[in-house]
């Protein structure tokens, strides 16, 4: 089962033209839903639905749960509302359905809400829809087991026989009081160890790990993460049990905050994929290229100004690249530090004179090296002259204030509650370019001018 | 218990002071090992020793496990290998053990499996410190509920009771024949519901997705994403269960390849925190600084070649900046699309090409918008010269040589089983940055001198 790629779209193409639907329900039968969910991308729309059909109920939900997000709207698209009702959102877990349904329109939305079964499914769902999609609430599901406080073991084994029918996956049992509250958590070895104790809140974990319905999803996945949970009861403002949130959600949500860091730093201003097509994609780069055009466009105006300086030294713009990539580089590799020792919490406003202190430390060994071995490069090449000291002096001046200032950047944006993710990548590049330039404009000028 | 920084470490410095013993305990007793752990990281290293003598032997354990790395190093540098033993390795997963034995030198890895008590435990440590850091064997653990598929239900919830003291946590049961090959797993939902079968085997989910113990790290955390399992069974080549990897772990090593992608993209060639000394930080940055510096001094040197240029058109220097910086960024979006689409595997070698023609498509746009917009500034600041003209052909040209470039250095390498990762920020910047100036050169050379 560790093979991730066992099937070859190619067969399952030719035998969807054959229509051999029995070999077809077979062999989908033989596969895990991520894998089918793995072959639809593989496929035009014409044959994902073609076989969607041939799978029964609870397998097309689960299928569809494990979709990329394009291929299921595209799925979805095509597919009558009742059938998604019926077939799907009665079968899938409470916020999955809750997943699908917000990629409807308001108005499809009502109409597979209308058309579902199981009525208690479809008010948790309503319920479910009112929360914040980036909150706790937002991903919570309402599958959980639950026994009172008061029961005795082999009560609450009955009452988990009862609820287990509901549930796909049992990590946790919650114990809540009278009122619905949260009490305790019962692991599943205490279930084992203790089968005949009077009364659950005797042995159950008291004070569990839980999180407000409210609270933003970065904090969610930072407990679950912390804890080492695999799953995080839910509560609501006076501590009732409300739902709980997996960790398979959990591992999701921290790939598409990497993923998106990964494009701010890329300069990509969007969520987009390689998959996206050529209107998302330019639409997702443009702007920070027009804005690094603007940054371009004004160093051509601040070297215009030091005319000057190249008549005088006509040598200078040589070396107008080295000094403009070394503040960038500088930049992006102190920038990201700040980012990343944000993120995992080692950097906080405390230490972050500390921080500032120790990049400028850094700087000033990488700054003294680079400095001195492109003025040894300079002297052997080109003699003694202005450009051989203004440059390696620009370099030197230029790494320092590159580095404090990617440092400080990150740090205030954070202090502004701003995500200090925004400010790598381009950003510093183009910031650092400029700033470079004028440093070395002037060092050149005050050297030649005096 | 939301709320992650609850205790303030000045009070708590204060109490060490003044040795008020019984409070600490008290109050330590209230933390979670995680919260202990993250106070470790506010306090002076003698503090650290302090707190982690009064806690028992257990909970001092696992809070070692939930440290960060360096701490936990520098607090093990600080006790006798008798009683990390005793105190600490005897009490943990085994997993967590041979993470925390694997930080020690050869010397005190002996000395410490020679003074544990738990001669089975020794054992198990000894057998998984055999297998290499980054695959499934490196990363299990082997706590684990197995029980054999001929066996009852009341049979096998009397052995699960037995062997539930040693396991912390139970999310599956693992069901192996009488060889001990993995033959199902049985889910806590099915013991509920099924709790008087003949035999396990009729219950029991059949063909449970495994491991390998040779499998890669990156596989098992896609598997496990992809399957949203919260464990994995590991087995040998003959199918035999040897261990168990859990999801805390997965997340972990998520995490980091994050963080290592990430620490690529911005230049930084290790693994490296704001935390860590100015030693490590200089190490981790000056090489990409001192490639990027070569990259600059070749530019420089090229831009010497063409000198004659610069005689006719002295305002050519003026859009160094703008190109070189326009080309490094198209470079970074292209590679950081192609990268990420690469790890989420929507990318592969069948589309890759497809791949290609879209960047292309995408960067006409782009490069035509800018070099328009570029142009038209040009022309009503300076008026048609050769340098307006130059300046808006070598942007298009730069701005499609970088993307295409960008695109197909990490496929390339991808296909050469080299991390693509490797190819994206300062690689691509340098890259492009040179190869923007060749062009710019030379077509300024074609319209001046024909």
């Amino acid at each position: 089962m560790t093979d991730i790629n066992r099937y070859d779209p190619e067969i399952i193409r030719e035998m969807i033209q054959n229509k051999e639907d029995q070999s077809l329900i077979k062999y989908l039968d033989s596969l895990h839903p991520a894998d089918i969910a793995e072959l639809y991308s593989e496929l035009e729309i014409d044959e994902v639905k073609y076989l969607h059909h041939l799978l029964d109920d609870e397998k097309a939900a689960d299928v569809l749960v494990e979709m990329d997000e394009d291929d299921r709207a595209n799925l979805l698209k095509e597919l009558p509302n009742e059938v998604i009702a019926k077939r799907f959102v009665d079968n899938m877990d409470t916020d999955d359905a809750v997943e699908l349904i917000r990629i409807l329109d308001e108005e499809s939305q009502e109409e597979v809400l209308s058309h579902m079964e199981d009525i208690e499914q479809a008010g948790d769902i309503v319920d479910l829809l009112k929360y914040d999609e980036d909150t706790a609430g937002g991903l919570m599901g309402t599958e959980m087991i639950v026994v009172n406080e008061n029961w005795s073991m082999p009560q609450s084994v009955d009452e988990m026989r009862k609820q287990a029918e509901e549930v796909d996956q049992i990590y946790y049992v919650y114990v809540v009081d009278d009122d619905f509250r949260l009490k305790g958590v019962l692991p599943i070895k205490t279930m084992l160890t203790s089968p005949s104790v009077s009364k659950i809140k005797h042995v159950m974990s008291k004070d569990p790990i839980s999180v407000k319905v409210d609270e933003s999803i970065e904090t969610v996945t930072q407990v679950i993460d912390k804890y080492d949970l695999v799953a995080i009861p839910v509560v609501d403002s006076i501590g009732r049990l409300v739902g709980r949130i997996t960790v398979d959600d959990v591992i999701d949500e921290i790939n598409e905050q990497h993923d998106r860091d990964y494009q701010l730093a890329s300069g990509i201003s969007q969520d987009v994929e390689s998959g996206d097509n050529v209107f998302l994609q330019t639409a997702a780069r443009l702007p920070w290229l027009l804005i690094g055009m603007v940054g371009g466009l004004s160093n051509s105006f601040i070297l215009g100004v030091f005319e000057n300086n190249f008549i005088a030294n006509p040598k200078m713009a040589l070396f107008i690249p080295l000094i403009g990539g070394t503040g960038g580089n500088v930049g992006i590799q102190s920038s990201a530090i700040v980012v990343q020792g944000l993120a995992n919490n080692t950097l906080n406003a405390k230490n972050a004179w500390e921080q500032v202190l120790k990049e400028a430390t850094v700087s000033l060994i990488n700054a003294s090296i680079i400095s001195l071995v492109v003025f040894l490069y300079n002297y052997f090449t080109m003699g003694q002259s202005t450009v051989t000291t203004s440059v390696s002096l620009a370099l030197f001046a230029v790494v320092m204030f590159a580095s404090i200032f990617g440092t400080i950047v990150p740090l205030t944006l954070d202090k502004l509650k701003i995500d200090p993710a925004i400010a790598t990548g381009p950003f510093i590049t183009i910031s650092n370019d400029i700033i470079g330039m004028l440093i070395y404009m002037w060092i050149v000028s005050l050297l030649t001018f005096g």
